[in-house]
């Protein structure tokens, strides 16, 4: 059993800000299963690896005895975009929330214990205020402090028009606290400003404040962008585990650490220790397979995990990949490159005929895979590993 | 019966806007009885001329036939002040919205016609609505916009806090419009942007935009400041029949003509011949007695009226105050002066020491009622006639 202090610092790991660390403490020292809410969005799941780096905070919460409140926010979900602006945001129904959270469960309850999770809909409570409930809501909040949230601001002083409902979305989640009685709330980087909304409107309805609790936004494969669907360059929770391998074994090492502090279970004390070995000469890429072991295995169990090093192992290494290929990174002009103009640009090949050529030699081969289609194009935001007959390799990030 | 375009003209008298006159004749052109709508307060009323300025429109709209919707907001009312700063506010309770309601009945239908007026209470809507609708209602105005009424730009740029609740009140007041299918709107020149607010709602909600119609506040006693409980410049319709006429009979020629306008019945045409007669030698006193004679008429009935000029007559012309007599205007430093000070100020005494013994020997009257109170004390935003004596007049206006 950690002491509180000990168990502060796990908390702490990888967060961008805790508010308040005194209060944190003080829970803590409670001894009593505190109440860790996170929000998430009521539309369709599809979570990557940059979703888990908060559902991992949730996770160490219950590892540490405390009772996860998995919020689903489909209150507003189900009132749509009023203004009717954005037609791809049509109202979901309760069945679509209801299918919704079926795959939530599906997905958190690979990292997150059942038996320490509630899952919560935000409806239960919204939907039964009423308007006169809502105005004394929103009286309890300023128009001029709404306005100092970063996104409001800009849009007040460029003149792009904020509807009056958006002022108050923040009002609705910093009430889901309320209700919810949290003790915690975690959130991105980017939610601050509503989760403080939290803390005030707890301490409005006669609660202690909620610690509030950031984490930092995770990169992409690419190491520079945060990772997202729309960029590309991010890793599925429910890909296949030989593609979750193969792309953590694509990442570069300092990304690596920031994924081991991020995504990984191991305790810091032992991460230091892969560094350290590291620096005692020992190859990145052995501690590279260990991240990637433990993420596939997370999402796919061990024995998939082992089997995704062998196969990468067989692609990879037998085909002598070396350990200090070149890296490029690529800008593309339309969100994706052709092969041949990649092979021509790290100078695999002297030019595009000579790289056309060899691909119909069956010389080329993309992350280990012989390629025969002369016009294969690749998506900007991943990274590959080209090869060019038995020697020339590159490891090539494509940007976009 | 009057043609449409008479009709116009006479909705348009006194009215600060009409927006739009085109709209508003279109309207007229239905044949059919609009609904004309005006919001009061839910608070105990004690109306007084000043407020009667809508209510005659609404009489007017009356005698053309259509229908007056007397919309108490008792929803908001009932709410009270949620920020809890305003100790002075507590939340009304349902009874008290129905005794004040029963008053304002006592007090309207001495102008309006009960056959053509509905009551509506807004909390008969607004009660119903839930938290969804009204984020839904929010949805259809802007933060810019609503900063750009007078009052919260002026809050918001001296950094005043403005709560949010505060940013709905208007939304509802202009949902009241299409809950109740206004075809026009009465208010104050200082309701303008909520009656517009109404207008816009009802176009999002697929209804015909509402005529808002503003109407001047009315000046008060001193010709100067609007007529208001606080100023004291004011005729409460619950006076009594003397006070009425003799109020009436204080204001200066000027104002005459304003009261005219905004609170006599009395067609335009008559008016103009008022005017004429005293470019031809009439006595304004006498045309003042014709509005003293209809308004006491309105509150209190044709004999009362008469009873109130003929004993006005009695108590001042017959101890012949003179029609000529001088005006003053003083400053009070605290909201009120004493009278022996009013004397000596005047000149009606020299000092006032001479006032003091004026008082003590009977000699000076106010208004008409002999003064024994040598501490006598006057209230701000009044006029009175002031007579020592015989002979020494005048009408002092007390300004504060």
């Amino acid at each position: 059993m950690l002491s509180v202090e000990e168990q502060l610092k796990e908390i702490t790991r990888g967060a961008d800000e805790v508010l308040r660390e005194d209060e944190m403490l003080a829970k803590l020292k409670l001894g009593r299963p505190l109440r860790v809410k996170a929000g998430f969005d009521p539309t369709a799941p599809d979570l990557h690896l940059g979703h888990t780096v908060l559902i991992n905070k949730m996770r160490q919460f219950q590892d540490l005895g405390h009772e996860v409140l998995f919020l689903i926010g489909d209150f507003t979900g189900m009132i749509g975009d009023p203004t009717g602006k954005s037609a791809t945001r049509p109202p979901l129904t309760p069945s679509d929330v209801a299918e919704n959270a079926r795959t939530y469960r599906e997905q958190i309850f690979k990292i997150l214990d059942p038996e320490r999770t509630q899952v919560m809909f935000n409806s239960s409570w919204m939907g039964k205020m009423s308007a006169s409930d809502l105005i004394q809501l929103a009286a309890r909040h300023t128009v001029a402090r709404m306005l100092e949230r970063d996104d409001f601001n800009k849009r007040y002083k460029t003149g792009q028009p904020i509807a009056i409902h958006e002022f108050l979305y923040p009002l609705v989640q910093g009430y889901d606290s309320v209700a919810m009685k949290a003790d915690v709330e975690l959130g991105g980087t980017d939610q601050k400003f509503n989760l403080l909304v939290g803390r005030q409107l707890q301490q409005a309805y006669g609660q202690e404040a909620q610690v509030v609790i950031t984490m930092p936004l995770l990169e992409g494969l690419d190491g520079t962008q945060k990772m997202s669907k729309s960029l590309g360059n991010y890793i599925g929770i429910d890909e296949a585990p030989g593609e979750i391998f193969g792309k953590i074994m694509s990442i570069s090492d300092d990304l690596m650490w920031r994924y081991f502090e991020l995504l990984s279970f191991r305790p810091l004390a032992e991460i230091e220790g892969f560094k350290r070995r590291i620096g005692e000469g020992a190859n990145p890429r052995d501690i590279k397979f260990l991240l990637g072991q433990e993420l596939v295995a997370r999402f796919h169990g061990q024995s998939a995990a082992t089997a995704a090093q062998e196969e990468f192992v067989a692609r990879f290494q037998k085909g002598a990949t070396p350990d200090d290929m070149p890296e490029y990174e690529l800008e593309c002009a339309d969100g994706a490159m052709a092969l041949v103009l990649m092979l021509k640009e790290t100078g695999l090949t002297s030019s595009t005929s000579e790289a056309i050529r060899m691909i119909q030699q069956g010389a080329v081969k993309v992350d280990g895979e012989k390629i025969s289609d002369r016009d294969m194009v690749l998506a900007a935001g991943s990274v590959h590993v080209c090869q060019v007959g038995k020697r020339k390799f590159a490891r090539i990030t494509l940007k976009g």
